[in-house]
């Protein structure tokens, strides 16, 4: 029925179809919102993350549970992937808005070691176990990847929650979870050279860092310099909220910048919000964009929830692999990042470690494309989103009495 | 491609192939965003209405000129409709937000006979014409249907952009443009009846009728109590912009129990902004909707415009047709709404006339339902299109001038 819309003739009868895809996906999406916002409610009252809540709910109410969010449905699903990304979008430029580039780069080395360290173990850990149970070096280093990337969203959440995000060690966590974001998908541009002519080229990593060098510098930078220069000239506009209109236009410039020259749109968001935080006393463009995470981030959460297939892991074998590659991905994560800031102490080293363990959309992308390739099969998918599962619901547990500690040992 | 999804396993090849759409969905989104916000200033400037250069905009980025807002791409289709969808209940419930039940029961008798004239002329008019070159009654009723319902967007924003929403002629508009939304469709429940049946039945009209009585009602003065006696609990939930989030979930709670019984969904969410009006002095939801509005409402303009084939028109058999309906849905529509209210004075009572000329989606709804089941044809389809369009776009023009003229009146 779609299709005819392709023929760019007029086409009433898809339209007459659409409205009643249009009138339930609303609907689906306003079930969400009110469950999920009244079970976040219960978990913020019994001192839960609210975003263990909403994840929890995504996967109850999801196509592999209740399918109440029917995101495997073809004709919705494409719309509730834009939300999704539309709401992280804007979540990382929260982030970003509350992140000073002077701040950054006081962190900038450690943040730089704990990423580092904590990209290379999870990925060793992760090779080593595919290569001793007998696969090739592609599914291997791809399983490896798969384990790399940090989801800064949830940790970034909870650090906000528990308004923790100024502390030194969040600023560190913060800092490496935008750079780790990079080297996951350095590592996914090189490995998907190697996917498409089977050999690892070198040419691929000189481009992907230049251009990853080139964006970080001159739009972060730039954008800094030009929004310190000329940034006034907004607040003459005769347009009703126009400093959050201009901020909504430079956040998604930056994202889809950064997504067309192949980096995740979420660190291009992220660094929206960082130069636009220049600004940020003049145009106090913050409180309304929480407004706007008030009301489309609890979708993120619970589409990321919904895509959870629970029913993979009643195979034992899926269910052993993934438990055992689920402990070297934490175990790797939270040991290559504690690692590089022991000397800051135990506590705090274990902090950073344990705020670095969850993993989110840039696994799951890389999965996606390791089994549109053929390089994995549907079990190892399966096995990732347990990997990112797993690391995603256990450290919340963890950090809320360790930010709790920290804040006594402060007073 | 997508199809694989519908099978329920885990479809990472359709997860690559959507990161690519939604990627491009939110860079055409940008891209209309910001041109649509220009343009919409350079309007604001020249003393234009927005909303005329918000639609142009549409028209010029859509399909059939420039194919930039892709909107009849298969894959995109769908997500523009539901963001054009949202973006219109949420105008709507600002709206609503800026009504008060008060006022509408004060202007109560005035709005109903603007609606029902302003429904009854234009009906008669199109069902004539359409008789008159040799149609068969089914046809005849559809298109006058198609020329009934006035599209209180429009309006509203020019009202609200000149700072008139508070004036009496204003208050009759909207006031008469929800009632004629609701006449325009049970004229739509009764024609379906008679499409399916091919005989119009007494049934459906009672049951249409019953069912809107018990929504307005039941759904309006009974939030209406609710929100006096116990929205200040919502006050005291500890959830940052509580206020707004029950908002949010009254507005499309309301919005699609109006779309399930059958109304549109804008019905229910300006409904449901009349009720929130109640605490709005406690709550102050508005400055915060507004916030949303600026940055979503500019979607439902342009996608509206999109969707206008101005490549229908060369043929001038359908330009001719067109052109003689639309004079006869302008002056069926002036004469109707302006004759109720003549008491008032000549200036007031041809300034609701025109104020009430606009049509927009529910023509296009009950035209594309026509063309659906075969009542109409493709040419009488582009017919209904270019009637919406100029009833769309010409009012404005003296819609702007005639509210200076009243407010000078004043002074």
């Amino acid at each position: 029925m779609i299709a005819d819309a392709a023929a760019g003739t007029i086409n009433a009868v898809v339209s007459n179809g659409d409205h009643e895809f249009v009138s339930m996906i609303l609907f689906q999406l306003l079930l969400v919102f009110f469950t999920a916002k009244a079970v976040g409610y219960v978990f913020a009252r019994f001192k839960q993350p609210v975003v263990v809540g909403e994840l929890l709910t995504g996967v109850i109410m999801g196509p592999y549970v209740l399918n109440i969010l029917q995101l495997n449905e073809p004709n919705m699903h494409l719309t509730f992937e834009v939300i999704a990304e539309a709401a992280v979008i804007v979540l990382l430029f929260l982030i970003g808005l509350e992140t000073k580039i002077s701040d950054m780069t006081k962190v900038g080395w450690r943040s730089f070691w704990v990423a580092a360290a904590g990209v290379f173990f999870p990925f060793l850990f992760g090779y080593l176990y595919m290569k001793y149970t007998g696969n090739n070096d592609l599914r291997s280093m791809f399983m490896g990847a798969v384990m790399v990337a940090t989801s800064v969203g949830i940790t970034a959440r909870i650090l906000k929650e528990l308004d923790f995000l100024s502390a030194d060690v969040s600023r560190i966590i913060l800092g490496a979870a935008v750079i780790d974001d990079i080297l996951g998908l350095v590592v996914l541009s090189v490995l998907s050279g190697a996917a498409e002519s089977h050999k690892i080229s070198a040419g691929v990593i000189a481009v992907t860092f230049g251009v990853i060098i080139v964006f970080v510098f001159l739009f972060t930078l730039g954008g800094v310099h030009v929004t310190k220069k000329y940034g006034y000239q907004i607040g003459k506009l005769k347009l009703r909220n126009a400093p959050i209109i201009a901020a909504s236009v430079v956040c998604f410039t930056y994202a889809m910048v950064a997504s067309k020259i192949g980096l995740a749109a979420i660190v291009g968001a992220f660094m929206a919000g960082v130069v636009m935080s220049e600004r940020e006393s003049e145009f106090k463009v913050k409180e309304k964009i929480e407004v706007i995470d008030d009301l489309i981030g609890v979708f993120f959460f619970t589409i990321m929830g919904a895509k959870v297939n629970i029913h993979a892991f009643m195979d034992p074998a899926v269910l052993g692999a993934g438990l055992a590659l689920t402990l070297l991905a934490f175990g790797g994560k939270f040991i290559g990042c504690a690692l590089p800031v022991m000397k800051m102490g135990v506590k705090k080293a274990s902090f950073i470690g344990m705020g670095m363990v969850p993993r989110g959309e840039v696994g799951i992308i890389i999965a996606a494309y390791a089994l549109s390739k053929g390089v994995i099969d549907d079990k190892l998918y399966g096995v990732a989103i347990l990997m990112v599962l797993i690391t995603t619901f256990v450290p919340p547990f963890f950090l809320q009495p360790m930010i709790k500690a920290m804040k006594k040992d402060k007073h």
